[in-house]
């Protein structure tokens, strides 16, 4: 293990998130609020203190592997949350610490889970600040970190850095130069959050726009109002749903048809996939919830918006969906699990993965049925390696296993199981609110310290797609 | 695909289930209850009549391969439960045929979830043919056909067809020839019913005795009195709570155990998972419990019982587990998809494979964070080769995924998640009781046509370990 690398990233990443919080502290000091500002500023002298500390000495080591990979990985978005979670506490505007970094940790991840019972009292630089860390934690810190820094060198190594924060199974593919390709996702992301930003300040205020476009982009779901969206016009509930089904897209899409390899782009698997699930959701909803909205219109818009924003793992609401008829209710609950694509800044289990996964048990029926048959799984008409297929039956198996565990954990609580179990399943897969007690009316106050930090843990779990969490807590990942 | 001998073993098999319907016959005209007498009279002449035609050409072709033997297995369950609900249907006990249906394949495959809601107003010969079912279903009514007659020749083919019906993964290694290990499997399982049966005699009259042995043998569920077995003694529950954690144990436990082959025995891993898993869950519900019950010793009596009854998914109860604590409901749920060992009368994904599961995890991070390593899955000191170890990968998945398909179909009922998911839980993994609506204390008849025939397909699914009944809905299957 080479703790040299990883401490040195430690404190570049430390270094970094203390220039993140400029804005924050920028709109603390013109709003005149004094707390926010000392919050802002004391933590911004620890993390350029700290992180100048470690990354000051050079890495004499230059071996950079998987586990260092995730151990980076994992640490980063720990430290990171921590540190975020500072100004919350010192101002006051969150008094426990333990709710501070659920709320930090819910932003990085962008999960959206809140356990602020009245957002709008939040001062504006604390309010900018929750929505800014969807924003950085969508498209990655360490992704940042790649495109803008040469710490690792332009070499492969860095690759295993990039696996590691980002989540699906194809990322690399795009560039063969790590930097470059960085660079190139997040252009997109910039070009993109800026195209909501201006279709929405049309009709709201900048503030307002701002920090729903970074709640979209990161698909993160934090609103600065305490109704979410609801209250804001149909035009810019329609805007945003349609940016939330294009933040869960898969980014290489983007960039192939900035390349104009149109039949590249659009004819990949995992989109039409994607777009079938979520076409054949919004169509059984709207029908499911006909009553309760009286026109189809109507029906149609809360349907694609609620769809938009638990397939894209947002959180945005427009509508008490706890309060939708079971069908509907179940729906969104597998929608959590499947998620959005790979490559793009949404949770889940990813629509790639779900797609194997139904080749893989089918395949697997075929074979149990016929044994003398050989078959192999494909995708976008190449054949998949046995080691991709097994790798991705596992991910989904261990996804499982830490689900249950955690439900378990959070049973300890006492709440009933629909309110456990959609608890967990709006953390792990980083959507935000959940059914019964954690409705999209309601949040996450009603948790103790304990199930606040297993849910914590569970959004790391899902936003790092669990290996970078794991590796902390094998000891083997940590030997010399 | 090799229609003419699964004509043949169809023909025997109706005929089989003709003669097992006389000691139900028997008790109805010694009772005097003419509709009884009629109802049994009438199905068992149709399966005689059907059963000879069908049976009555010798099948010219020998070819016996998977798929026939998948195919003859789900056709065998679907017709011995079509056939099994007759009498409910024509001696209008339970008038409604899917009522009879789901009540009789809730018996054929062990589950115990009822339809009824007053059971002590069934006449006796249907309270015997429907704890009877259980005691048929639990071994196997194809092993049955196996251990008596010489159909198949004592060819390997046999295996096919043993292997679509027992539950786990290391069927057929007893003894090479299966027509003696059949026998053997059942003799053990006569010997054990009887032993329960002498225990519970002394505390109980014989008819009770006897229903509560072939519920509790088959890990069945289904009782004679509306309250479970809460009205009986202590005594009486506590043998029962031994039987239960005995039958569902691997049979070749007792088998090697007949041999003297002690250490063998005692020492296979899955036995010692199984009996930890139990233990712990037992300490754990029982301290969450200790409120209700006011005495450690009450406390730990009802968490036994209650941890038996599901993870060898009887079904049984003495106390309405519904109203316990958020985390013992959990732990149940939990419990449920576990379930009991391979090669037991148990449901559930067995222990073997949860084992396995976690043993392919752990390799799976570890070979994430170790790219260059290889390393092996072992059990039981021998290595499991990689088809076993993705086999058991995909097995878990397609379970997963049928319960999704399932609790969805069944979520169109409108029922709150608890329950929804919960039926879908106790169902697939026969259990029985679920939570919420279904709880131990209410019964299935709230559900419509459409869920109760959903459930049935569940367990029936569970029972069969899911690719009979897939093959039956493959059109590939069925190709000659």
């Amino acid at each position: 293990m080479n703790f040299q690398i990883i401490r040195k990233i430690l404190g570049h990443i430390m270094c970094v998130e203390a220039v993140f919080m400029l804005p924050a502290l920028g709109i603390s000091l013109a709003r005149g609020e004094r707390r926010s500002v000392m919050g802002f500023a004391i933590t911004m002298l620890l993390l350029l203190v700290l992180g100048l500390i470690l990354s000051r000495k050079q890495a004499e080591r230059k071996d950079y592997y998987a586990r260092e990979g995730f151990i980076t990985a994992g640490l980063t978005w720990l430290v990171v949350s921590i540190f975020g979670a500072l100004p919350f506490t010192i101002s006051g505007a969150i008094p426990s610490f333990v709710d501070s970094f659920f709320e930090t940790v819910s932003g990085f991840t962008t999960t959206g889970a809140s356990i602020l019972t009245n957002v709008e009292a939040l001062p504006m630089g604390m309010l900018y600040w929750r929505s800014f860390t969807h924003w950085l934690g969508g498209m990655g810190v360490l992704v940042f970190l790649l495109a803008i820094s040469p710490i690792m060198g332009d070499t492969g190594d860095a690759l295993y850095l990039l696996r590691a924060e980002s989540p699906g199974i194809n990322v690399g593919k795009l560039v063969p130069r790590m930097r470059r390709s960085a660079a190139t996702l997040y252009l997109i992301y910039v070009a993109l959050t800026v195209l909501q930003f201006v279709l929405l300040v049309f009709d709201m205020p900048v503030f307002d726009a701002l920090t729903t476009a970074f709640g979209t982009a990161g698909t993160g779901g934090f609103a600065i109002k305490n109704d979410s969206l609801t209250s804001y016009s149909v035009y810019s509930q329609a805007v945003t749903t349609v940016f939330m089904f294009l933040f869960a897209v898969n980014f290489t899409v983007y960039y192939l048809l900035l390349l104009r390899r149109f039949r590249q782009a659009l004819g990949s698997q995992e989109l039409l996939c994607y777009l079938g699930i979520a076409v054949v959701s919004i169509l059984i909803i709207s029908v499911d919830i006909l009553p309760i909205f009286g026109s189809l219109g109507t029906a149609v818009h809360h349907a694609s918006f609620t769809v938009g924003s638990v397939m894209s793992t947002t959180g945005f609401a427009i509508s008490d969906f706890d309060l939708w008829p079971e069908l509907s209710r179940c729906i969104l609950l597998v929608l959590m699990f499947i998620g959005a694509c790979a490559g793009s800044t949404g949770g889940g289990i990813k629509v790639v993965r779900i797609l194997l996964l139904v080749r893989i048990a089918k395949r697997e029926v075929r074979r149990t049925l016929h044994p003398h048959e050989v078959k192999m799984v494909h995708m976008d008409g190449m054949t998949v390696d046995e080691k991709t297929v097994s790798s991705v039956a596992n991910f989904v198996l261990i996804y499982i296993v830490i689900t249950t565990i955690s439900t378990l954990l959070l049973a300890l609580e006492g709440k009933d199981f629909t309110t456990t179990f959609s608890s967990v399943a709006a953390c792990i897969n980083n959507v935000g609110p959940g059914l019964g007690a954690v409705g999209p009316t309601l949040n996450y106050s009603c948790y103790t310290w304990f199930g606040k930090l297993v849910l914590s843990f569970a959004m790391l779990f899902g936003r790092l797609e669990l290996y970078p969490m794991l590796a902390l807590f094998i000891p083997s990942a940590w030997k010399k």
